[in-house]
């Protein structure tokens, strides 16, 4: 094996499991792999840009548009959700000890040239557009997630 | 490499997250993967018949039976729940957009050869029996699916 | 490849996703596999002693103690939570099936010279302590976990 390959399956909307797929995804940057994580079905939502974008859609995607989370920071919690307590309570913690956010994990991987992928079948299902998520994200299927990680030994779902 | 082999174990019982097991399995086959799912635990729930059979029960595994949801089309959402609405909402979309249900995905996953694998450990402690499964269905333990896994790279678990 | 490796990330603090991440591992450990658990986030509580014992800590990291289930049999379910109900039915059934609890399938894991490791990062994040955890449990960071997951092919996120 010569170069050594990463590949995530982020699908997941929730913050603490967005933030271990980008832990894991900047850990193994650091040490020479080529990493994609692959954003599909809710994982997408980390990648939204935080404004709201007039953009033009069905009423239905609309509806999927609003009740989404719309960006990194507004994901909730797998666990311990207390009605918006718990997130509230780890930003605090992660504060006080200088850990990363998510959206600064996400700008770390971006330098480091993390390939992000955002699924086109689910952009399709759910109705959200390009220009609604962050930029130098790329946009591919199934099928390309598989030429990555077929050739790597480090695959995840998370 | 010889010929590439895509392992899933399917833990989750929720109709999203058993999509992507099996949007992941097909696309897979389609490019000459060999390709298992193993369903175990609430995994198993999207290989159960439809209609309801009249099998022999104890009441324990009865109670089990009624509270899990029975097929594919049964299955809940990961995310936006939403007292059932949402999964409505989704298979709105995906009918829309001429997605494939997931009883669909299944269909073509046993047409292409996928092997599925029911998890008879979590058969024998809820109380499942093999004619309340489809056809086609192959019944093994752990070791079957470390078989399976550790002969190829893209290992996930769902 | 000489020995196989197998990898597990159990981020979780499910009782039946726990399991799950044991039966794997112990089955992969009879099967010759050297088997790392490296437990994250949520996932560490499985470790945690069941009486609690009195550390010095902060009041963030108190009221983090006090939410959080202290070992494993106190872990809730990922699906059919039913107010604790499910939890009851799920290790009655197991019971009468002489099925391995959850503190026996890490003691077992033990045992078999299982590697399991708690991330330092979420130790300092949650304010939990080694002396809290059960013995013999090592301590390490993501850069150990690529050490262990990028030598193996079966690496699973549960």
């Amino acid at each position: 094996m010569s170069t050594k390959k990463t590949t995530i399956v982020l699908f997941s909307g929730d913050y603490d499991k967005a933030m271990a797929a980008y832990i894991i995804a900047n850990g193994a940057a650091a040490y020479d792999h080529e990493v994609t994580i692959f954003h599909t079905f809710w994982g997408i939502n980390a990648l939204r840009k935080q404004d709201g974008l007039q953009v033009e859609k069905g009423i239905l995607e609309k509806m999927f548009g609003w009740m989404m989370p719309r960006g990194a920071e507004k994901l909730g919690l797998s666990k311990m959700q207390m009605a918006g307590f718990g997130p509230q309570m780890i930003k605090h913690v992660m504060k006080k000890h200088n850990a990363l956010t998510l959206t600064q994990l996400i700008e770390l991987a971006q330098e480091q040239d993390i390939k992000l992928v955002s699924c086109t079948m689910t952009m399709d299902l759910l109705g959200l557009k390009p220009e609604e998520l962050l930029d130098d994200v790329q946009y591919a299927g199934v099928a390309a997630y598989l030429g990555d990680a077929e050739q790597g030994n480090v695959n995840l779902f998370i």
